[in-house]
């Protein structure tokens, strides 16, 4: 049994993280006592979900002050540092949200009290985590019928966060108050996310799950067995669009189609007012190779092409509820989403 | 650079078929000189796809009329090699109609042309697929403007058939005559036929495919690349309901929501006029590990569950046209369909 809190350790002055790339089948710790080894964690996938990265990062900053807390430079080695771990994963938004607060912290401290402040907010930032996470958990779980059945997609839990999670801790959170019976998880390809860390996380949670082919969603609609897509979100653009992983649209409309209700769990820090709506959204395209191969194993011709988009955009329209940890936005547009924003 | 006919090759009274579980990789026939031999190819999956598997069945019954053809129980030995190998794939319903009817021819011959009456009957069996599966294709060439793009699901070539194609068949002829500029294909999870079958097919007919994760469908028609959806189906309905391979329903689902039309392309002999709709079709569901690991590696927690149905059925409300070797069905209803057999 793994619980919430044993993702991203602070011990002993050095931050254990639950190695990613080597779940489900070992559970073991890649051990930071370095700036360079929180930067490689993050550059590596060690650790990933951007609440996560954004933790870590920020404890990467404490370890910084550690090392150079005796010297005459503290201030500007610690600086140095946290550009550098800023450069780690380029386009994680939590990132760089974090490191401008531990910088902003920096600067109201003193030599003697710097390793305390840092990691003292490394902690708030984690420990804010846990909170939204709960509160999203406690607000998205009073619409959900009792005995329904969830469907999700990627993974949105505690490895995402370092916390309780977004849409997986709703789940997780429902099924324990017998509101959620049955939990199917896609497996997500081309990462695999849901067969990897989904069903690894809702196993050690003691909650059983079907894993699905990410195609199978509809005929697993059509039969009546869930009453929800539960799913996170990377990005809510101001209308109430929301960008997530790749197959979450897809799912979304099968939802539509079929009555299945359409849940977005994030925190208010993925809403993004600058944007009006999903269609500015630039979808990031990666290597074909994720799709062409398995673990080094080539599955398709080397000759054949493929198209790797890793996120889509849901549009409001279909979306019935956005959860994040201050509100419940049901039927989201334009207007809710900057009551909601306004309120923060 | 593969020809359709160099699928199922009988030459010098040998069987050599394309063993499909090397496929891409390797490029190597599987022989067959023994009733053993075919059985085995059958039921190890050198050979798949109801059609080819048809025929195949059909040229193993050649096999044993050459094995038997001078002892004194020839006609019984014969007919106990056609039992054999209608065991080969339990759920194969072409398997069952090629072996019937090579059964009936048996019972008309004499010792003296046993050889090549059944060769005949078995050469005839696969050209009339080659016949068909060019019908089908200059049919559902008409419907398409030129310049096209298309997603397809599955594996329904060459490789399925024997011959031209059903789905596959079409979009080959199509792509020649400039009708299909743009050919994307699911990977199809989780045997992954497109990356496997498909995409081998289409770089050696020299047609440039892009494969995609299942789950990318629904982004891929909202930026308008493609406006049809062309797949295979196992079974259609007296109503025009479509069964077919896990994740077609999914992307029907995603077609019609965008605008993108939707075609089934298959033999009348698919047609099953004894379930009045897809909702009689019992659906097919395979072991859990299928989707818990590839190709021998474990994806997913060994103790996380899956549920793997591998057929799902499309409503015929969403279908825009059916398309089999005597006409193009648009919009198939029950009387639509019933004009069709009944002209069979």
């Amino acid at each position: 049994m793994f619980r919430d809190e044993e993702v991203i350790v602070w011990q002993d002055c050095r931050l254990n993280l639950i190695d990613q790339r080597f779940l489900p089948f070992e559970e073991k710790y890649f051990q930071c006592n370095s700036v360079q080894n929180v930067h490689d964690a993050i550059r590596d996938m060690v650790v990933r979900g951007a609440p996560a990265i954004g933790i870590t990062a920020a404890y990467g900053t404490a370890i910084s002050a550690i090392s150079h807390k005796d010297t005459s430079t503290w201030r500007e080695a610690i600086a140095t540092d946290i550009d550098f771990l800023a450069e780690s994963r380029p386009t994680a938004v939590n990132l760089f949200w974090a490191l401008r607060r531990m910088r902003s912290c920096l600067d109201d401290l003193q030599q003697g009290n710097v390793v305390e402040g840092l990691l003292a907010e490394a902690k708030a930032i984690h420990q804010e985590e846990v909170v939204s996470n709960h509160a999203m958990a406690i607000l998205a779980e009073k619409l959900i019928e009792p005995g329904s059945g969830v469907l999700t997609h990627c993974n949105t839990g505690s490895l995402a966060t370092g916390a309780g999670g977004t849409a997986l801790g709703v789940i997780k959170y429902a099924y324990k108050k017998a509101k959620i019976a049955k939990v199917f998880a896609d497996e997500t390809r081309p990462w695999l996310q849901g067969s990897r860390l989904t069903a690894w996380e809702l196993v050690q949670a003691g909650i059983p799950v079907q894993l699905i082919a990410d195609g199978a969603a509809a005929h697993l609609m059509k039969t009546g067995q869930v009453q929800w897509l539960i799913v996170g979100s990377d990005r809510i653009l101001a209308n109430g669009d929301a960008a997530n992983k790749i197959g979450t649209y897809h799912a979304a409309i099968a939802a539509r189609y079929h009555g299945v209700k359409v849940m977005f769990v994030a925190p208010t820090s993925t809403v993004d007012m600058s944007m009006k709506s999903g269609d500015e959204v630039v979808i990031e395209e990666r290597a074909p190779q994720e799709l062409l191969s398995f673990r080094g194993q080539q599955i398709a011709p080397e000759w054949a092409g493929a198209w790797n988009p890793v996120f889509d955009v849901t549009p409001h329209a279909i979306i019935d509820a956005i959860v994040t940890e201050k509100a419940v936005v049901l039927n989201p547009d334009l207007e809710k989403i900057k009551a909601m924003i306004d309120d923060r």
